[in-house]
């Protein structure tokens, strides 16, 4: 039994409100003695982690780096082995683009074949996000397939999405892209029976693809790969029985929220301005989701000053949060992003939950250190959801 | 593989004695920033915590608040959520109620219907307790179906529980109880083919007791809800090749222990009871469970000072346990029930295992804060039995 069944049949519905703040990547590891956290000085995250309960997580098991997708899976209290979530899925999700039930999305490559259709350049010498798109509405224009839709969209220079929208499709296709250059691009077949009609559409749609792209070299091949489906996962109106809103400024995390079931709230880009959506919208839902992009941005790039300097930005807008009077506040993040590994990274997770019903402990700093002597102790982020729940008062007993 | 599929292969049959103390729902949270057991004056327990190793347990996972069958299910070492006790199952094991193998048990409300059948009260009235046992009384001895014995037993007030024994019967049979006032009680309908003979049987019940019951308005029906049978749970023989003994003074209690195998030593109802009973039995057995009722009525009555004082009652006592001298001595709780809730909780549950194989941590209080501290860290409750039975040196190596 997954975790999520046995919540469905606990969770009650009650007027208490939850707000899940996610600083992505917000988790360091120290540069000259001190994490990012350490190192801004953050006295409303602080008072936070004072007056709730703190811990560490591991977002999958640990040292398991997380995508942005299983991260937030995860974050929403699903098994992320489990709910995988296809490549070319996220990559639609990515460009926002609004799937719908039983689409198939793969991820598309613009690339180089020759006389003899080899392939001489897997990503068609990278070509200038503007042709891209050039291309993409040429394609998506004339490419007519009988019983299926096709949507052909830009992500960024030789990368694309293409999504097929029609009865029966399955994901279940190998990738066209051989992964090597000198190679014939592959046929996208089908892993089982029932993918051959899927496949027999792709085959189609490459070949047309093909002949509208022959004058257009370098970009004269499309290669895909990732092919996939929308994961059936269980609604947050289901599971929870949550009216939940997303607050998010990049379409991935959007995305993410969309496939659980969440409202997207249409925020401007700053933090500020979530806060302010956050504030308008406070009365109309039980469970909010606000991301925070900045803090792993910062760190990706390894700029350890920039990533301290938005935890400080964050905490200047805590108490805003908290003047709402949220029945229950989590801070914590879906990955640590280390400015000193300019990467996504395995390292746990800190987290704090603030409730009227917390055992409080004895932390003081909202940092990584102190949240690893904090009474959470050390858990998989699949069960902060069931936390958020319990600390709101939405489980009942489980068992007499 | 569950835990003690793995146990039963590594354990040893020794000499040495485990005792396992329950304080029921111990566990609590501050209150004037203090917690019932930081309240308390418990020197012995402190020294308990100070001379073993401490940490938090959770009994199901992290958020979930289980019920006493879920939380005893965790602490003798089973999942309790593949081992679930069905509500039927519990309300008898709640009055002390002799199951056999293969008995099927439901939950009986007396019940008020009108002229056309359509239920008016589900609780008929709440009547009082010494109806309800006239009512079992003339149910059960006038109550005859060809092929299966029939067991009516008061709970309290409208509350009362059916056990229906004989050959090949199943629990899967679905509520009568509309849980609406207004509608017709339900059929009891049988879940699949195999129950269709026990639905018949409960519904010959039914029908029989609704003509009983004719005259004796407001209590002229039964609803019945909860069709379970005894879970088939391997025993502490069968796995630990323990000889266990329970000592408690609820029925419930001593219900799951007989389900897992332990001889239910009489007692009387006092703390100083039960210890004088662990002493007078010391050298007939190797495993003790005792459980101790007060802390968890205190927490649900929401007076925190009596649970503060419930405490140190039992704190006193735990001299009286250290001179048998058992080789280990683990004190912890199947939940917590905060005060402040009136309720059981999902907050983690303090544990000390005292031994002369402990690694000993820097604890010196047994307090659910010093023990989030302790170096047996967090960890899910079906894990204690495999560490008491390391401790007495009951498990062999697992692999060369």
């Amino acid at each position: 039994m997954e975790t999520w069944e046995l919540l469905k049949t606990l969770s009650v519905k009650n007027s208490s409100r939850i707000v899940l703040l996610v600083m992505d990547g917000v988790g360091g590891i120290q540069v000259e003695g001190k994490t990012e956290l350490e190192r801004a000085c953050a006295p409303n995250l602080d008072r936070v982690a004072a007056e709730g309960v703190c811990g560490l997580m591991d977002p999958v098991f640990p040292g398991i780096t997380p995508g942005s997708g299983p991260g937030h899976i995860s974050l929403f209290g699903y098994d992320p082995i489990k709910h995988q979530v296809g490549r070319g899925i996220l990559g639609a999700l990515g460009i926002g683009f609004h799937l719908e039930k039983g689409d198939v999305a793969a991820r598309i490559n613009f690339a180089t074949v020759d006389d003899k259709g080899l392939v001489t350049d897997r990503r068609a010498g990278r070509i200038p996000t503007e042709l891209n798109q050039e291309l993409c509405r040429e394609l998506e224009e004339k490419i007519k397939i009988k019983g299926v839709k096709t949507f052909v969209r830009t992500v960024k220079e030789h990368r694309a999405v293409l999504v097929l929208r029609g009865e029966g499709l399955s994901g279940e296709i190998k990738d066209t892209d051989p992964q090597k250059e000198g190679l014939p691009p592959l046929p996208p077949e089908p892993v089982n029976q029932k993918a051959e009609a899927t496949a027999s559409l792709v085959k189609e749609f490459i070949s047309q693809a093909q002949n509208i792209l022959a004058s257009r070299h370098p970009a004269n091949m499309v290669l895909l790969r990732g092919f996939s489906q929308l994961p059936h996962i269980p609604s947050f109106q289901e599971i929870y029985k949550l009216n939940p809103a997303c607050i998010a400024g990049y379409p991935m995390y959007k995305g993410v929220a969309r496939l659980v079931g969440m409202e997207i709230l249409s925020t401007g880009g700053s933090l500020k301005d979530e806060i302010e959506t956050l504030k308008k919208n406070f009365n109309l839902y039980d469970f909010f989701f606000i991301h925070v992009k900045p803090t792993d941005s910062a760190g990706e790039d390894g700029d350890f000053e920039r990533k301290a300097k938005v935890i400080e930005e964050v905490d200047a807008l805590i108490p805003e949060i908290i003047s709402l009077n949220p029945d229950v506040l989590a801070i914590t993040a879906d990955h640590s992003t280390p400015s000193l590994l300019k990467a996504h990274s395995w390292h746990a997770v800190p987290v704090v939950i603030r409730a009227n019903t917390v055992r409080t402990d004895t932390v003081k700093r909202f940092t990584e250190l102190e949240c690893a002597r904090g009474a959470l102790g050390r858990f998989s982020t699949q069960y902060l959801m069931s936390l958020l729940m319990a600390h709101a008062l939405k489980l009942a007993k489980f068992g007499a």
